[in-house]
């Protein structure tokens, strides 16, 4: 029998702090009034805190996606020639975008559970040497197989070749690494329903002095998504279209949980998610998709024992504690099953996850003695709080 | 001093009812799980009857705006010849938007403060001989100005031409009459933060057969947008991209309070409010921007009176009693104000807020007795109380 709400364990939307429940009540108001304005003010200079940047950060109201059509359709133009490096899915979409909107798309895929190898795309980037690719696009934390690209290696392989370097960052932004500035990144988009703990509803835009310079020179269709007109309004503190005000308060107590924890720390707890679930799966005998060495500390991939088939897993754990977990997506449908860390989940909801994971495995008839996990779980932990 | 909360009465967003502020604080839940398909099936189908149509609704995470630019990228394409009726702001945005992605747009313009004629539109369309036109844009409820066109009639001028009928209804949907199907109209776009009554940050778009033809054969740009992709996505009871879950549940809830109403009874109100308003205006000695017979019953245009300015009466209203009314747009800036009167507002709220206008106005010089406009809100009120 099931009691209670959803046990959310999704690589987003992620469960929605009370706090920022409480806050995202409070009435409507007057969305080119004075107080929209510092609340805009404020979340936009915290949204450039979280990406560590001080260049110009754009909120739209749009799912994390709507980010992605926007960088392309202000920063590559018809014909453009692209670098589209892909790992999974969402690589996979961001180049569609680009190839929808005109651009000539070059795409070099990895094996979905690797990250890309940044010494292949030095290669690639080294033989175009009349500088016909425009722009870069890359995964930060790719959603579909739980794996991190190296991002800050991947900017340096590309060195001083002037194509533009964006970055999909949806679900990567505030779980795993990121340093926009120091990193020298010139687009990076993320969403709101991640790492930011927000429901879903809105996207984030950075782009420095380069990627505006570009900007100018674009000749792409676009309206809703037009950086100029973002830009503009926000000099006045607007947005160009009326902003999901909900979801800017929920945002402003967001951003203000985020820095009274502290990026760092936050980022230090997404590495012990990760390394609690990875080790507590790895003592069941299960399989990771992803290595140690590139895994997400956003989310984690665990391959499903031959024969169960990971979507039986899926269902039995929601069927006997309410506990939703992810899908593999496309041809890791029912090979691997996901378990989202990011945001605002618990040492103590991961505990109770993995317990509850290996009373099913069990139940479905997998071999193993139940506690394994858990105990595996619970000395992780142990050495967590010991530093 | 000012004490509680802003009193809105914007033509949008609009005050959110409580039941629906209660609703969205429900914890976020999986976008691809079945609890979610049963709300999208449910506000999909509430939606239609809003719009009095069988055809298509897509629910986009978006500001109204990005409703138009996908009844634009669905279904005009570059090069396709588009005749815009503009009678104000959105209008004019909505004919940019259709020249910004490629469309030859010929833009009839009636002054602001007119609804477009009809005839003037039928010489116009009958000229078109060799059907050239392949798209007509118009907008519903234009709310920089407060008119609302005779779509009806807009519709029936056009006859048998074969051009698209598109419909911006972004703040006119539920506010004032409009029968999609009745009216033979082919794309409808409207949005939440208006007769909805919640927070902005969705946007409806439907859309008939006829409609889905002219996709079949359309050639713009688009991805974010593509009602392909929502179609496909629809039918699984999902959405292609993460829904804003939180304003889907204040949907649901919006729809379940306007179907208790009656759609009928919604409109009737707001006519009443129009009434109400716009005596009480004219008894305190002011021009309105709109004749009567084209007002809208979402909002009031109101023409301050010589030498005031109408943001002079804006501020000392939020000042003196935290009342936010809209300005004039543009050409019309400082010259009137709006009185927002369209989704959760009462007859009380409007009482009180046309006394607060008469002190307002009498404490900036205007003269005026005390309480003749209050008197005749009164009287309304009682005709139609006594109905």
């Amino acid at each position: 029998m099931i009691v209670g709400e959803q046990f959310l364990l999704l690589p987003g939307p992620t469960p929605v702090p009370e706090r920022i429940v409480r806050a995202m009540s409070k009435p409507v108001i007057n969305h080119r009034g004075p107080e929209f304005k510092e609340i805009l003010g404020e979340v936009t200079e915290g949204v450039k805190k979280v990406y560590r940047t001080s260049h110009n950060v754009l909120i739209y109201p749009a799912s994390g996606t709507g980010g992605l059509e926007a960088a392309v359709v202000n920063f590559i133009s018809p014909g453009d020639r692209v670098l589209a490096i892909s790992i999974g899915v969402f690589g996979d979409r961001f180049a569609r975008i680009a190839a929808e909107f005109g651009a000539v798309v070059d795409k070099i895929d990895f094996p979905w559970g690797q990250a890309a190898d940044p010494q292949i795309i030095r290669d690639k980037i080294t033989r175009d040497v009349n500088h016909e690719i425009k722009a870069i696009l890359v995964t930060h934390n790719e959603t579909s197989t739980g794996v991190c690209n190296d991002i800050k290696s991947l900017r340096q392989a590309v060195g001083e070749h002037p194509a533009l370097f964006i970055v999909d960052a949806v679900s990567g932004l505030a779980a795993a690494d990121l340093d926009m500035d120091e990193w020298n990144l010139d687009v990076v988009v993320s969403g709101s329903q991640k790492a930011f703990m927000i429901p879903p509803g809105l996207s984030f835009m950075a782009f420095n002095d380069r990627a505006l310079a570009v900007y100018d020179q674009n000749c792409n269709h676009r309206y809703y998504w037009d950086i100029r007109a973002g830009l503009n309004y926000l000099d006045k503190g607007q947005n160009p279209f009326t902003p999901p005000i909900s979801l800017y308060y929920g945002l402003r107590e967001a951003l203000q949980m985020m820095l009274e924890e502290g990026l760092e720390n936050i980022l230090q707890r997404h590495l012990g998610y990760r390394r609690l679930v990875r080790e507590a799966v790895k003592a069941m005998g299960l399989d990771l998709l992803a290595a140690d060495a590139n895994a997400s500390p956003a989310l984690t991939s665990v391959i499903a024992p031959a024969g169960m088939g990971a979507n039986r897993i899926r269902r039995a754990m929601q069927e006997e504690f309410n506990i939703v977990m992810a899908g593999g997506q496309q041809r890791l449908d029912d090979v691997i099953f996901r378990i989202g860390h990011l945001g605002y989940v618990r040492e103590l909801d991961l505990l109770s996850v993995l317990a509850a994971l290996e009373i099913t495995l069990i139940k479905l008839g997998y071999p193993m003695e139940p506690g394994v996990g858990a105990k595996k779980a619970q000395e992780i932990l142990l050495k967590i709080h010991n530093n």
